[in-house]
């Protein structure tokens, strides 16, 4: 046997193009419009450059203390990582070591599968019903580990906490992680279920809500033994994976509440706003809590719409599988970028 | 079965101390005494912070176009990561999937066999002769892997490229990894061997030579074949590990070779003068190729040197395991920090 029979072999999850021509509109990775709050930069132009010499704090403590205070949390119910993909890869890794199937919805963020595929790690998919909703009653126990993103991506549907609290109570044996990436955005998280219960975990991201997706970081909340868990797994992977500048810029992040704050709240009125556009342009789509949303059009084809945006330089996201063929997910940018993006389809659309 | 027990338990790395004291001497985790390049504080502070809200780019060129040019290499012959801890366990996770044993020596890295562990490598450990040098003879063929840092950590025991040829000549069914954190101070790069055959890997990392351990940079150099299927593990872990702020500072130290090699020269010239010095002062020590040296007294034990070096605010490495107990290995700093070691050195040994 050659050396090349002893490489694994993954079929790699595909991102949103990361296209870099300047003058696009870029609707497709649900980046936020604006941009971070000016006490990001601060800190960066602050930063001392000398002590990059030096490996960071393993703990992340500067941030970790800053993600505790805002959520009236105690720091060892907090776990940091390079993006909510890092954090959720180390959950999956940690939490989801049995011969039981882990179970999340078949439309849902596309990474549950990779990281399953990756670890080896037995899994089903259940089907949302005919309107892209969750169905509580199927996750009624017996797993290795339940998972679903709350809102769900790409549809947008957000589970009332009431709902979410019945799947945990119904899956006592496993650990249960709700996956807020797009919580800020109008939704309830599920914070107050980790001291109800000692096998939730809620990860959360800066790449959405605090403007920082260049940044890398995500976060999870859980009972401290969950989280020591993952830190053992975690200082066994790599000690040191949030570097100097990250840790002080996350932490400048989250003390500015008033800018998160009156960030979110445009995005959500742009949304308002879009949703409603759309429809009158046509469009069939369910109200949305994230920071995007899912619509299709009656007539027209998803992937045509999808190809005539980007020969008006618009990118936003369009898969080319069973079920969500016919829809696209379009992330909410500014005021400006939306009417652009509106007028776009008009022309499209109108005979 | 409860969530407990399907949580996977981990015996985690320990890492080395990182005091918050100001006022100490760290020499304890092999850190570079002198800033990085000038460039990389300019490139933090050109940096656009508002740029943060957008993803980074998940291939990192701006980073591995300057390595691939620093080296003269191809852009398909480079991968990076966050620090080589990360680019090493992606090493494990993509070439090490075999039922036979990983090989490596048994005094050596201590994240090797943390990583088999994780994820359920076969390894066996392979003794270093009495004189703590690897024996090429002892890497024959037949392993699932092989992995050795050149020089060999924490001996700075360094393998002439002739030898390392002969272990790579031997075990063409798997894949080599050559552990090159420490090469630039006074090793030669096993780099040639990656066009000389498929299975060769070489990692290095910017903690070190680049006085950039606070950042997380690490790198590896392989066949364009190896390099893909890493990135098809990496991209399917996580896509975007490296953060906008990384890749331009990264590519800035990169750029800066003549303060590199005015570095590399200081820390080498220093090294040479205290191995002298500890010798003089009835310390045994072997030549080290490394930033730090490793040395044992015939009359005091290690551990008792360990500990009155810390009342005098002087860390330095000590490892309670067999073979190693009665060393310690010192990193070299700069030339006033090494005096004072060597004045508290004196002060403890003279009767």
């Amino acid at each position: 046997m050659g050396f090349e029979e002893k490489i694994r072999r993954v079929t790699p999850y595909v991102p949103g193009e990361q296209p870099k021509e300047a003058d696009i509109i870029k609707l497709n990775t649900n980046e936020n419009p604006y941009p971070p709050s000016p006490k990001v930069e601060k800190a960066i132009r602050d930063f001392d450059a000398d002590s990059l010499r030096l490996y960071p704090d393993p703990a992340s403590s500067v941030l970790v203390e800053a993600l505790a205070k805002r959520y009236g949390l105690k720091e060892d119910e907090v776990f940091v990582g390079v993006g909510s993909d890092d954090v959720l890869a180390m959950c999956f890794l940690t939490f989801f070591n049995s011969d039981k199937p882990v179970v999340f919805p078949d439309i849902t963020y596309s990474f549950y599968d990779v990281w399953a595929e990756l670890f080896r790690i037995p899994y089903k998919q259940i089907p949302l019903d005919e309107n892209f909703r969750i169905v509580p009653g199927d996750y009624a126990g017996g797993a290795g580990g339940v998972i679903f993103p709350n809102p769900n991506a790409p549809t947008g549907a957000l589970m009332p906490l009431e709902e979410i609290r019945g799947i945990v109570r119904a899956n006592q044996d496993c650990v249960v992680i709700v996956d807020e990436a797009y919580i800020d955005f109008g939704g309830e998280t599920a914070l107050p279920l980790i001291r109800e219960f000692g096998n939730v975990a809620v990860v959360q991201t800066f790449s959405k809500s605090r403007s920082a997706a260049g940044l890398r970081i995500g976060y999870c909340f859980a009972n401290p033994k969950l989280i020591r868990a993952l830190n053992d797994v975690k200082y066994s992977f790599n000690s040191y994976t949030m570097n100097r500048l990250t840790i002080v810029a996350g932490a400048a992040a989250i003390e500015d509440e008033e800018y998160f704050r009156s960030s979110c709240a445009k995005i959500c009125a742009t949304r308002e706003r879009i949703t409603k556009a759309l429809r009158e342009t046509g469009f069939v789509l369910n109200d949305s809590a994230a920071n995007f949303v899912f619509a299709s059009h009656p007539d027209v084809p998803a992937g045509d719409i999808f190809k005539y945006l980007k020969t008006r330089k618009i990118y936003v996201r369009w898969w080319d599988k069973p079920r969500i063929r016919n829809h696209l997910r379009i992330t909410i940018g500014t005021d400006e970028q939306m009417d652009v993006l509106i007028r776009a389809l008009k022309d499209f659309l109108t005979p």
